[in-house]
């Protein structure tokens, strides 16, 4: 976006828009595909976190550096043997050339459907009123619907910030133009360990620090801990339980401090614990609009902050991930046309950690399962799985866990087990029985069947 | 297998299975594991040919050098570089290494389950009755039902066929220990089109021929288009409409003449023109069983071929591919329990074909749908989607076919499409609409949402 200035003519909108991240992009333009005037106020960059600083640019990175990974393993079992260098000053002008474009193709997308997009913070100003601000220009919007799709940034403390220098976020990760030939990453969570595992297929030595006492703590913990063997082999410093008092630059270095009163140092350190939302400076008070928390905005069943504002995505704090900001977005859209009358019901919600391994998760883990009914589980192991073999990764299983009977969640650990993802996202959402599983054939060989195996294995009760 | 010993009790079965590929062998564990009292006979090795010489070495080779292509891709946008190479010795050790283990863990299955194997020839003598002979024993077995799931073999002409020397088939091109200069293709199906992928990725010249006047004639020919586009890149020899009069070995190379008289020379030449059922020696005529074409046994619309006797996979000719072998062995087992009265309904059947690219197809074509109703189509390049911009391979699409506003058949081309196989079968199983889309939340990013950008995309009527 290069332009400052604000659209032309009236300011009444039947939606206004917060945010051109994933949920409120959507948003604007499922609205405006169905015939709404639609304004989008966005203080940055078309795309938001996810296409300019997140889950993008970070497959990206994934992918060039995929093949190193994947000639690791063939050479492992003396397959293979060769060299692989990647080029970070090229693979950085491809990821912004790649993101410069996806932004271009949006704001065409905008301009074709008539959504007027106005560059600038938004902040609500009083019922029905939004005002933008941008350095040159300022401007009150009404609205008839309001969707506040602000996002959210990376969390830092005091000690524990990006600091321009050897300490940095993950938005200044992907913006390095050299891995250094040692990487601290602090918080072992999923932007953690794609990062890290991007820096230690360049050659970076990785050590990772996590307060709690696993690594991907939002995983089964039989997922976390196959990680975890993996990443050891990879030659990963993982260090649990380990509290952190301080992280800094000294001498170009970036050096950590526990709690306990022992340093680590390493040439850069990447600070991901954890996300904040976006909600400090949006006059929420204005709408009587409560947040909680560290600022989440409070929403009803229907996803509504107050009549006719509706918060989506990671500033409502129900799950941080674009699919579930996009997927709100379309209830919200489809909720103001009318089209929806019941609350919100998500489904199983899938998450993915992407690499080598990949995890994937959908639907109820065990632990969410304690107390409702007989809880089992049953896995496959890829070792078994002639896909898993041809690419001499066969560490990770793939485990489907029974409520009663019926499939009421699916996780996996191993490589390239996200492609797993959506069938387990269906067979969930099902919710199959054991006589499902006939009911479509799955095709042979590919790495699916471990879910197929999976699904026909033995149960046991948990 | 090592012994020639047969099963030294009784020889009256329940079932007795003929071929213990995937069909054959899957019905024998699926009757076992509920009670039947079970015979196997096999007069080659456990696993048949998808496990032997087919879809599995196909795929370990794919893996192993599945790296090549990669890096190819990363190397071609400049952002890596470097050498792979592959021990093709070391490869053809690891595969005859995984498929013994492999069949190792099947023969213990069997044992477990208390499966009789014979190692021998199988020839249905008379009314429930069939002789197995081994070159050392011969016996004649009893069975209350009969499955025949004997398989196919690769087919051969007189002037077109593997002499030993410099042409072979699918099962002499696994057992190569070194990668010809220059490799000639006759047949540009799935099996040649996957074998001259692992070929050309080893840095032999491709030519590849076939009669037809496009390759991959049984996909869709968009998606025969966009394959011959990519492989073109990769500087592939294809010359379709060609027809062949002989492929011999003169002076140790393949030497191809053409009926108009062109003649092509290789290092090696591949035979891949089809697959014959292995009917000759059954003794069917002992039982009543016809066939049709080349030998193909005619069955019911229950899978039998007489009252009693069931053929499933290549050997009844419906669909040559290992899962459809398998989940027809799931229900004749399931019908001989008593557990299944209906006809046999397989619903969408997947079919793949695997490298780089891929394709994927499930359900029907538009031309499967001529006249049927309102035939529609809706697509989504590759180009759009982050993860196929992450391996630097863009080309391909995915394409949702609809009859009268339902998806009645998904295809794809492009690296990594097979992993939208499963899912696809799901949505054609269910017969999908518009409306269904926001049933489940596809995760982001993924390859996956390429396949709902056309499930959502324009649709434009065939």
């Amino acid at each position: 976006m290069t332009s400052a200035d604000f659209p032309a003519e009236g300011r009444n909108y039947q939606l206004v828009v917060i945010g051109a991240g994933p949920g409120g992009f959507d948003a604007a333009i499922d609205a405006a595909s169905n015939g709404l005037k639609v304004a989008l106020v966005e203080k940055d960059m078309l795309g938001g976190t996810c296409l300019n600083a997140g889950c993008i640019p970070t497959k990206l990175y994934l992918g060039a550096t995929g093949p190193i990974h994947d000639l690791a393993a063939q050479a492992k079992v003396k397959v293979a043997s060769g060299e692989i260098s990647v080029d970070m000053k090229v693979l950085l002008t491809r990821k912004d050339r790649f993101i410069g474009a996806t932004r271009k193709a949006m704001g065409q997308k905008l301009k074709t459907l008539g959504i007027d997009l106005y560059q600038g913070t938004a902040k609500v100003s009083g019922k029905g009123k939004v005002e933008v601000e941008s350095p040159v220009e300022k401007a009150e919007l009404e609205y008839e619907n309001l969707i506040i799709a602000a996002g959210s940034h990376p969390t830092a403390f005091p000690n524990i910030a990006p600091d321009g220098e050897a300490v940095v976020d993950s938005t200044g990760f992907l913006a390095l133009d050299k891995m250094p030939e040692s990487l601290l990453v602090v918080g072992a969570g999923f932007i953690g360990l794609e990062m890290a595992q991007i820096a230690s297929r360049m050659g970076a030595k990785v050590t990772i620090v996590d307060a709690l006492d696993r690594i991907a703590v939002y995983e089964d913990p039989e997922v976390s801990k196959t990680l975890h063997s993996i990443f050891k082999r990879s030659k990963w410093n993982i260090r649990t339980g380990v509290k952190v008092a301080s992280v800094k630059t000294v001498d170009g270095q970036a050096v950590l401090e526990t709690e306990d009163g022992e340093s680590i140092t390493a040439g850069k350190a990447l600070i991901a614990i954890g996300r904040r939302p976006n909600s400090a400076d949006l006059g929420l008070e204005n709408a009587e609009i409560a947040t909680a928390g560290p600022g989440y905005i409070n929403v009803n069943e229907s996803l509504e902050a107050a009549p006719g504002i509706y918060a989506i995505g990671d500033i409502n704090g129900i799950t941080l991930l674009a699919h579930a900001a996009s997927h709100q977005a379309g209830y919200v859209v489809r909720r103001i046309l009318g089209e929806e009358s019941g609350p919100y019901a998500p489904g199983p919600m899938p998450s993915i950690l992407y690499g080598s391994p990949e995890t994937m998760r959908v639907g109820d883990m065990p632990a969410d399962l304690e107390g409702k009914g007989k809880v089992e589980t049953s896995s496959f192991p890829l070792a078994a799985n002639p896909i898993a073999q041809s690419y001499a990764s066969t560490q990770g299983f793939v485990k489907v866990i029974w409520l009663d009977g019926k499939v009421k969640g699916v996780t996996a650990v191993g490589h390239h087990v996200a492609s797993l993802t959506t069938t387990s996202a269906m067979i969930v959402q099902e919710g199959w029985t054991s006589e499902d599983i006939h009911k479509v054939i799955f095709p042979h060989p590919t790495l699916d069947e471990a879910l197929l195996g999976a699904l026909k294995a033995e149960r046991k009760e948990v």
